[in-house]
């Protein structure tokens, strides 16, 4: 017995369908160039939230669904996030009353314009695939560099919440410095290793108390959902400028992400055990009695400017070292204050096979294993008018969680610059 | 003959003034609780910018100084700043005829409380001062470990802006993973190596073109003002979670700021050479033309909790490798968007002799060589209860732009966590 819910729309009872009634994911839409809002995606169709609240259809609601982000709602807290969680089931479900009302404001996926669905705080990414982090270490020197807290910590750096964009976003070649083999001295030039990396995002919908750490089930209380999201990342201005204080340019110019955001109510079903650590874990980052990892399958696609289309990456966010959760307990552990629209990145998603491997570093082992594409040319690296689009989806019981796609094209660097 | 610019509020003449009319410093105030509004200091008095603009007497100026920030105003341009220093400039000056309307609405600076002057869109914090480099590789490493990538890069990393504070602000010692000297497991306890850094920090009032680097010229154009920082450091946590991507619990849980945005038009009377470079810098660096440094005085006092004070800093920004305005440039060279309200440290301020080092890493050699305090006790790193004050000032000609004080009290942990 399946444990979908059904809709009267049959888009959203359909076994392959993203967004079934069991997933109500949060995006911000406009149409014709009207003003961004609030909706949700059921089946092949969006529901527009602001409309539903002036029909008096989310009646003791915060009146915040035509706003262009979802952050009011996510101040609004858990109790308030339920009850929309419950009452878009109840009027999508099959039988309901208002289906008459409601069916004629439905408008296609493909006639929507969607936009950031929230408006980014502050942005932080982990580094916590295991398979990722030994990967890149041989890639780049021939050796497996984990350091030894890696096994400790969730391993982050702040990044720059101002390059956020949503799925869709032209992506630019970035200029930067970088070291030419074999010179001494850098140049200033467009990065010739521009790299994708695969991940899941969690979006931070409450605070903590500013100051004071919280523990794991408060940290996951914080957090109103997950996103795909993908870390554009020169690889050469990465290299020159990494020592000794980080990434920092080679990140900072964009970092793409879904327009869904998918619950952490709507995921429970995909929850799953954590993978097996190798040391035990300091008490508050032991997730033993409720770890937060999910079986999400995620894959990356990559199109170039003349049609081919390959997927390239194959992988799972289950069998990451250290779940969202316990990145975001781990940021929060200073007293650093987390915010409404806070983004945390999980870190690169790989897995032990290379089909597995979350970004062209690992995928070509720098550059010296080109991946060969269905008509016959080849990539280390991204080159301009390519396309790498994410996507990923949970296998529930009957049905799918999707997050829909994060995909975005490299435009070329400008000329302007030293 | 001095370019001191006589007020008719005696205090603004005085020659140890750091407010006299030549600063006219920005900064956000209330008074017994009121609603903070924008301000400027005027010697020892503060001028409420909301009621002189409710007064008619800032017309033509935007209507922004009732905001409890001055990110409104930053955003409103150059013009407007222009406009607004030479206004008050006319307002202030001996025999304005606004005289008798303005005095009876000054409140002195010790009867305000004073608030953090601007909402912080983003932080970033640099790494520019060679001396600081050097001694923190050997005072951590026993060896000159500078990257050689320091020469050519304005290294920089992306810091926390939810954990900027005023000066004034309590700073907790935060809880942190740390290794014990000797051991292989780490632990989760309170921060023993509690550290200031002595900075100064860029404000930026206008973005620049999302995806689009700037020149040195519309870096410079982008800054509003500066302001002292001191950006607290975690030792012990940084020691153990550096590697390999940079500093991040170690830093991210306070970042104290002055209360006061010193313009940049204010500074321009400080500007002074740069210092010489090892090697050629990139074109898009190069600041042979115009370099923006100052020559700016800037100490550290370290107030013990019975009562004992000592200067422990003397320094000079004059020296940074890097001005604020090339690690601006830097930060927008890959397209980066800048917005109004990001903020900008310099990196820890230090100088040549030993008492020009900016943070007890090396005013200390990292605890090896104690500091010996006025009652005849000794400090490594800061305790609880001690109070640390950054003070700065460019000595111009006849006159002094001061930047007030940037104050914070180490408050004991908290006794939660693993």
């Amino acid at each position: 017995m399946s444990g979908r819910l059904e809709s009267w729309l049959a888009s959203a009872n359909r076994a392959e369908t993203s967004f079934p009634l069991n997933n109500l994911p949060c995006g911000v839409f406009s149409r014709g160039g009207d003003a961004p809002r609030c909706c949700t995606a059921i089946g092949g169709q969006v529901l527009d939230l602001a409309w539903l609240q002036r029909a008096g259809l989310l009646d003791g609601l915060p009146p915040v669904f035509d706003q262009p982000s979802w952050n009011g709602f996510m101040a609004a807290g858990t109790a308030a996030w339920s009850a929309l969680r419950q009452r878009l089931t109840h009027l999508l479900s099959a039988g309901a009353a208002e289906e008459a009302q409601l069916r004629p404001t439905l408008v296609p996926l493909t006639e929507v314009q969607l936009h950031l669905p929230f408006t980014v705080a502050e942005y932080t990414d982990f580094f916590s695939s295991e398979d990722h982090a030994r990967n890149a270490g041989m890639a780049l020197r021939g050796a497996d560099t984990l350091v030894e807290n890696w096994v400790h910590i969730p391993v982050g750096y702040n990044g720059r919440a101002s390059t956020v964009v949503v799925s869709g976003t032209p992506v630019r070649r970035p200029l930067g410095q970088i070291l030419p083999a074999g010179a001494t001295m850098p140049v200033f030039a467009a990065s010739a290793r521009m790299d994708f990396e695969l991940e899941l995002g969690a979006v931070v919908g409450l605070p903590n108390r500013p100051g004071e750490p919280v523990t794991l089930a408060e940290a996951e209380a914080m957090i109103f959902g997950y996103v795909l999201l993908n870390d554009w990342s020169a690889r050469d201005i990465q290299g020159w400028e990494n020592r000794p204080l980080g990434p920092f340019q080679s990140k900072g110019f964009a970092t793409s992400i879904g327009a869904w955001i998918v619950t952490r109510e709507a995921l429970a079903a995909a929850r799953c055990a954590a993978p097996a650590r190798h040391l035990p874990l300091l008490p508050y980052l032991d997730d033993a009695g409720r770890p937060a990892h999910f079986d999400i399958d995620l894959t990356a696609r990559l199109s170039t400017s003349v049609g081919t289309e390959a997927v390239i990456t194959r992988t799972n966010y289950r069998r990451m070292y250290f779940s969202l959760v316990q990145q975001l307990c781990h940021h929060a552990a200073n007293g650093c204050a987390m915010r409404t629209g806070d983004l945390i990145g999980s870190g690169t998603v790989s897995g032990p096979a290379p089909e597995n491997r979350g970004c062209l570093l690992e995928l070509t082992w720098n550059g010296r294993d080109p991946l060969h594409l269905p008509d016959g040319t080849t990539r280390t690296y991204l080159e301009d008018g390519d396309s790498l689009t994410l996507s990923g989806h949970a296998e529930c019981d009957g049905y799918r969680i999707g997050f829909g796609e994060c995909a975005g094209t490299i435009t070329p660097a400008l000329a302007k610059g030293g």
